[in-house]
């Protein structure tokens, strides 16, 4: 069994989102909390930037869920960056026990089943799960120099500058993470860099999957199933083959990478990616909808490519995961 | 209360490490299961080595523990390449739920503790834990390209070519992993690239102070305590200001990165660093030992350096992080 059920299923108690300007522009824009139009936030390089959009989320989720940060027991945290620095600069200032994790754009989920799966087990009472990606950081680092002005590609995604920041609690008022699926590595030989959708999908597809023929649920018991950044070409993939099947999507199934922006006139291609895009569009746009009573249940997969700029020099493919990470407004959802 | 006591404390039941040829002349030399003088392993790129390391490991990992790789319900694994690819594509064949980690140098420990606390939980019954370095692969990516030739620093520390897997499971006759403790980042500002051991001494420091406050123990209570890889600088400025705290660490503390090299002959300066460290020293000798009746009770604390070449160019200092386990012959020891 994959899937574990959490029976004392933790609450989310404090969240917030931290995005840039083309973020703020979008059509969720007024459900983030925070944004700064040039992406600095008061810092003089990308990176800085990235570990500072960390700290203001994890803060402001402190904030809204009225929590000190003495509060806090432990923070799961990681992004894009190499080693992983945005959280680990971000995040120093807390002074907690911190696990760094590396899923790629998943990384938001995976901390979120982790500490879930912590406060479950009575490990902690509180735990952060914290993510983030920006544009200016990433871009450099996987593709280009930004003063090059590369040319992108009709299935490439716009990495979003972003960071989310949830406080899970073994006490609450919901919404609950109920249920969590740990992904398994699925490569299926796409090496296109530039159509990360395609890669991620099939990983999608076997959590998925793997979830509906273990607890015999149906994709319409959800008011939403909702990936993290699989873009346009990926969702469609993941649409198409799921029916394949025999599971209808149509009805309940959207991606953050697509919620993020407002396709035509903002020019990002195939939608949003980054560590910071399921995590900014679940912490600001989906625990909102949780609040005003819109959502009930939610089914959260967060996708990752686990490949590197080398790897691909190299030529691997492009290995694939998907977490999943079940919310729910009643805690035995 | 920051240290966790697994009351269903589970059992380490495979361990294998795999080395350089560097490492197979070094003290340790013969505990290790398999080497190539090459550190090739059939490969043709350092880093597509790496991962087939990491691949080896585990299987040995299992094979020496009569156990089959369908036995196993999650790995949890990560290693010091960009992007965590020596982990990502080493373990892709072994088709299992998989938990990215990044933890620098520390992340074997941590591994280790999550898989300790998922099973002791109930969650899963076997996990896995491996990490790797890789020496031809960390030295390009985060110092100088092998061919430029740079001259290293006194306090510089060799990146092991070397990776452990250690088998965590919930029935066994032990060494059982009884406690562990998540380590707090901690930043004392230096910014030597070349002085690692100095970065993290502190966040072990921070680490060990509160596991012998919270629990009274002391030092004497070990058989040996064992730092992942402060080599011979970080070792030093550990076991001065531990005494200073009230802890004398004379007679039992030793440094993975120091075990795992002849001092002079093999001209590595400060000792031996990296993922794979602590990991083979661990997997290869240590738990041997265990197996021999020479240890009885363990005191693990890998220590990570969780800066990138980036973000000191960019003028950060080291922020270093140290995570505990307590490995002991004893259940509820």
């Amino acid at each position: 069994m994959r899937v574990l059920r959490l029976n004392h299923a933790p609450s989310i108690v404090g969240y917030a989102a931290v995005v840039g300007g083309k973020e703020h522009e979008g059509p969720l824009g007024a459900d983030f909390d925070l944004h700064d139009d040039s992406g600095k936030f008061g810092m003089d390089t990308w990176e800085k930037s990235e570990s500072e959009m960390q700290r203001l989320a994890l803060n402001l989720a402190l904030s809204k869920g009225e929590l000190s940060y003495q509060s806090i027991d432990a923070i799961f945290a990681g992004d894009l960056m190499n080693q992983c620095t945005g959280s680990a600069y971000g995040l120093l200032s807390f002074e907690k026990p911190y696990f760094g994790l590396y899923g790629a754009c998943s990384t938001f989920a995976e901390a979120t089943m982790l500490s879930s799966l912590m406060i479950n087990a009575g490990y902690f009472r509180k735990c952060a799960a914290v993510s983030s990606s920006h544009f200016c950081s990433a871009e450099r680092q996987f593709r280009f120099p930004l003063e090059y002005g590369g040319q992108r590609a009709p299935t490439a995604q716009w990495t979003a500058t972003a960071s989310g920041a949830a406080i899970l609690s073994a006490d609450g008022n919901g919404p609950y993470v109920t249920e969590v699926m740990p992904g398994i590595i699925v490569d299926k030989g796409i090496n296109d860099i530039n159509n990360m959708g395609a890669a991620m999908a099939p990983a999608a597809i076997d959590t998925l999957t793997a979830y509906f023929t273990e607890t015999g649920k149906q994709p319409d018991d959800f008011d939403l199933i909702l990936t993290g950044d699989l873009g346009l070409e990926g969702l469609s993939i993941t649409r198409t083959l799921m029916k394949n099947e025999g599971y209808d999507l149509t009805k309940v199934y959207n991606d953050c990478g697509l919620l993020l922006y407002g396709k035509a006139s903002q020019d990002v291609h195939c939608g949003g990616s980054g560590c910071g895009c399921s995590a900014s569009v679940i912490c600001g746009h989906i625990l909102k909808r949780f609040a005003k009573g819109e959502l009930k249940n939610v089914l959260y997969l967060a996708t990752g490519a686990l490949m590197s700029p080398n790897s691909l020099k190299q030529g691997a493919t492009i290995p694939g995961i998907a977490h999943l990470v079940h919310i729910s407004s009643e805690q035995n959802g």
